[in-house]
């Protein structure tokens, strides 16, 4: 067995088992529906329009990978109803197999939001909002779910429009109401995002904004970080170590892009960025790293949805595994002695590495396929769930129609 | 009469009523429609769902500022039933008195155009697209259209999933046969954007690219620079500098932007970026001038339909009069002696003169209303349009719905 | 006199001379000095070699501006015997009639800071820099300077060859001792920067990573922020208001840019950026806006520096008289109400409003030239200076050579 | 022998080493000595400060990778005697075993060019830039060098102060001339970059001027590409796809960088970025790949000067050898069919291989050290001209003193 291989190659294959035992990665239920750009979108036949479907295709992408037992929430989409939806998520969750994970409210999609939701000047337009975000804490609680997870997509278009400073006093009384809510075991996770769908300035910007509401509203209350979400040429990994320091950091929505948000399929851009997050976590404490999510966020406009799915797992996997291979105290030597080179070279070495030989093998020790996108493909799951679906799938259009 | 005043102010008051009577920018159909972003649109009452209200609204633009008598046309949405609603059309541009203008095919939203359209891998689907193309250079010429206005799309999410090079060569066979249809008034203007909907890859991401393939295509394609599809820092004036000492500045699609291809209000993020665009075209030849076009494109969110395109007129119809303000002769003089703060002052003692007190003089003058904004406000028309046309705005979603 | 004037004329010209009577800026020693870029240094012969010259210079700039009687310090170059400098000082303060501003240390230059300053992994380079920041300090007392302002470059160049999270250790500590030594009266400023000269991580990156630094040190740490110091797209004022709604705004640095930190005039680039941050400012209460400190921070590579900085002195007095034009009651109601296009149309109303005349009549009555740079034309100071220094002004060199 | 082991893994070996055998890349002499950014400069006792130390340092670089046997020289730094100096050059080539590379022009340092230098509105500063660049050609000539390799810094700080389009007939008369003097085997290649040291216009900005004054100037022109002179997000191996297409890609200035252009050791911040350039490059014809050039342009202010160099050498040859590894054939049939994820897979399974193993073997095979970086280290070089030269390289300070 691998494992017990003499020298370092085994010592290596050790590393990457042990992370890959313990590495989970969420799926959103949105990301098995259609979606696409304002320009439109490409219906795919396959796509999930029900719970249910979202449900069984999240299952379906954990018996393949056996690292995403959870699936992400979206409560106006997925609980329609609200609190009563409950017991159909908890039949869903028994029926597949996976449990219920992060809790997304929504505060951008409906007409009383076209300017704001918690920092929405109407005070009646924040109360509803706020009732949205107590009835996602409830919605938590009766689920079992750890994290309301809160992207605010309040902002304005134009200078001069909006007072930035009033609109940070009216988060803060929302957001401290909704922690105020939350039970012992929750957790409410406060995202940033610089731009999208605001253009001039966004409420919540920026890691630095969403840790002061986060401190703000009390000490569940901590920082998510969406990898998609910042200027062009931040150091992201920098803002995850900052965040470990200080003990703010709640969790990730993983994608990747080479512009704006773009929402690609993580490590499809730039993989060694990716490996420099892990990092970060795997050269943190266990204490730091046992509260931090893992989550997928991602939105595929033209890659098969279950298919993606499964292709993000896979390279979240081995990016990890790679990352779990630095040879940590070797590395703090180096970088002390600003040995530069060879730090870097200790460093990156764990990257040029090729795990998937070894991640093979815990797979099959794992029962799991042992190539699973060719599984995926052998299965034929796509195309049954295709003919199944396909004709609730009309043809839709672009948001300028 | 003030232009008869004596002095410099008299003579800067001729400047800019010659300016403003020659300046003519045309708004787009689908700039009085609703349309939104990725993750919803919020409906507007009054906005233009058909083609006559988009005419209707444009001439009431018209009315108010005497500078946009011509209106883009986008041929799926315009004129969905091709070549055949050319009457229709043309019955609207009787009964509204405002023309049709750029003639916008649409290749980025069918289904079919999921991989591309004119750069995409099947010849069948190329050849739709040409199809598409040529229809559009029919419909251009039976409504006396100068120019066909291509914005391409196409492009790859993820590297390694498409042929950069191979998809070069078919544009250039579409776009050869559509420039061979060309009627001899005829134009056919060629787009560039760095990105979105495309993430990895646009393949036509950038003026050099448009340029090359412009000029493969024939003597009669010129490029469009569209204000908002440039990476953050480029210098935009200086790509029109570049144009118009080539030849080959077609006209522009302007918009403004702080971050992506945010489709703004034109001069609401950075002014003077505009004033310096036009620049570049006063100090340009009247023979180099004469037929560049110039076009809103823009996407009005959250501010009113109607407001924001006159809003927008009217700050065009500034930035072009302090523009024209500018002292050419003691400019070149100054730069070209690299008296580098006496240039700079120069330069930009005409944006800072404040032009609006002769710009209204000159509206009063051409029997417009002194204030435009006001005088739409005043008139009701948005009110008017929003209880004829409410009932058929209904409540939209998210394309992640 | 036309602060008497009646109506909205004569309240808007008591705007503008109750904005700039109380309007400072501190020009930077280093801005008279000859600098470059990494390519080069192009010698201007009339650039201040001493400190004397330097405080000449600037007070020569207030001479002509009237709103900038402080000069910022250098410690290595305006101090480079440290405290033993200060009756140095005194008597150039004495002899020139301008008072010395922040103090600003200088860990970035000196062999020993090749790997960082109170970031480097070694305890004795951490101590010769907090040894320098404790003179700072002392420096600062001795000459009455309420503000120590600190620059740290530290950073690392490549992926994996530094820790992060130690460094924030490292510089915790000598932040912390630094504070420590301050009087009653001084203030910490802590700068960000996104990059460079670091060009993977910089420690002190943006204002949220300023601001943990600042607080965990104590209560007279302050952020300073410098507009260049962010990325392309940041919408700066947005952390100004941030920062004061939090009171921890120190300072500004101000300059423009286009691209990096190009250290231009300011509202060279960019003016309605500026505007924007002078209006978070003029609409902070009045305690909120006493402690601010406006320094600007410059580098003319190609401009004459003194020309330049009273250039920058009146753009700077321009824009915030444009600001304190503002209807800040009226926009408040535009702006809780959402009427986007009536808010915008207040706010920039004030922006395109040419405030020159009104300027040059302030000017006149507080017994200043009309037109500073006519009047530094005509004086013939720069001639004078040429002259004078002009054999010390020797060649220099690129950083490459 | 592993190039004829059976299966998969042998002709992957067989691959690897044919790239190997192909691959060179050329050196700069500036990249050995001291440089630093414009806040200092972190002098290194073992830098080079003669032409001879620098032919020395590239003969132990070749000596230890094989890879790199010409070396770029800057004919003010190298040649300050001009054509005269080309036998001390030659006898250098022949002491140390390298040859002359790239030869490159200085129009960016001397006092003269500081508005310009072939775009200097001044016609005797153009005089005196052409006789620079008939010089270069010359001495190309007389050393046998192909390429005369232009960077060309001009441009403006600030709108207004000079004039793009002036300035662009300027740089064609002169490029135009030197283009004439070249030799039938010579060529020259045009570089671009948007900014710095010129910070609001660059007059050859983007690939684009570059192509235009390339063609402009004639067929012997080409385009060059240095991977660090692009905005953010730009897609640099889609522009090598079209200069490839087009016939006019000259060859790379290698470096990488995470924000500006900051010169770091090639891969260093994203490697899979090198990597999709190469791909253009083995993917394209034999007859098209012939004559790129392919040089490293790097500023070591940190690293060790020869072990930076070394290392870069290495990640190219690696970066190299995974791009051969690409299965062409069956990425073209994937992509054409657009199956998405199969192809990014297919090209990225080459990304993730480990290829340095067999590299080893080649390094061996070839007579090479099997780890170069160890090599060096272990051969006392750096120690040996660290002692020789240290006491020449003088402390050196900043560009702002």
């Amino acid at each position: 067995m691998t494992t017990n291989g003499a020298g370092a190659a085994g010592r290596d294959a050790e590393k990457i088992w042990s992370a890959l035992d313990s590495f989970r990665i969420e799926v959103p239920s949105w990301g098995f529906a259609n979606t696409g750009t304002r320009f439109g979108k490409f219906i795919q036949g396959g796509a999930a329009t029900t719970t249910e479907e979202k449900f069984a295709d999240a299952s379906q992408v954990n018996a393949l990978t056996g690292a995403s037992p959870t699936v992400a929430l979206h409560v106006l989409w997925d609980l329609p109803g609200g609190k009563a939806d409950v017991p159909v998520i908890q039949a869903l969750e028994k029926k597949y197999g996976v449990k219920s994970g992060g809790i997304n409210p929504n505060l951008f999609q409906d007409a009383e939001y076209k300017f704001g939701s918690i920092a929405n000047p109407s005070a009646e337009i924040r109360g509803i909002a706020l009732q949205h975000l107590l009835d996602s804490v409830e919605i938590g609680k009766a689920l079992g779910s750890k994290d309301v997870s809160l992207w605010i997509a309040d902002g304005s278009n134009y200078p001069g429009t909006q007072s930035v400073r009033r609109r940070i006093e009216w988060m803060q009384e929302v957001l401290g109401k909704t922690h105020a809510a939350l039970g012992p075991d929750q957790r409410m996770l406060v995202e940033y995002k610089p731009f999208e769908p605001a253009f001039y300035h966004t409420d919540i910007a920026d890691w630095g904004m969403a840790l002061e509401l986060a401190r703000n509203a009390g000490p569940q209350a901590k920082v998510l970080v969406d990898t998609g979400h910042h200027y062009q040429g931040t150091n992201i990994e920098q803002i995850v170590a900052w965040l470990l320091q200080l003990g703010q950091l709640g969790g990730f929505h993983f994608n990747d892009r080479k512009y704006a948000d773009d929402d690609l399929t993580l490590g499809s851009i730039d993989p060694y960025q990716l490996f420099r997050i892990f990092h970060e976590i795997v050269s943190a404490t266990s204490e730091e790293r046992k509260d931090i999510a893992f989550m997928i966020d991602q939105s595929h406009n033209l890659k098969g949805k279950i298919e993606a799915m499964v292709q993000s797992v896979l390279t979240a996997q081995e990016l990890y595994a790679k990352a779990s291979l630095i040879d940590q105290n070797k590395l703090a030597e180096l970088q002390d002695a600003c040995r530069l080179v060879e730090a870097e070279e200790c460093f990156r070495t764990a990257f040029w590495q090729d795990v998937r030989p070894v991640v093979r093998e815990w797979r099959i020790a794992r029962g799991l396929p042992a190539d699973p996108l060719k599984a995926l493909a052998e299965s034929g799951y796509v195309e049954k769930v295709t003919r199944e679906r396909g004709s609730k799938n009309a043809r839709s259009v672009s948001s300028y129609a």
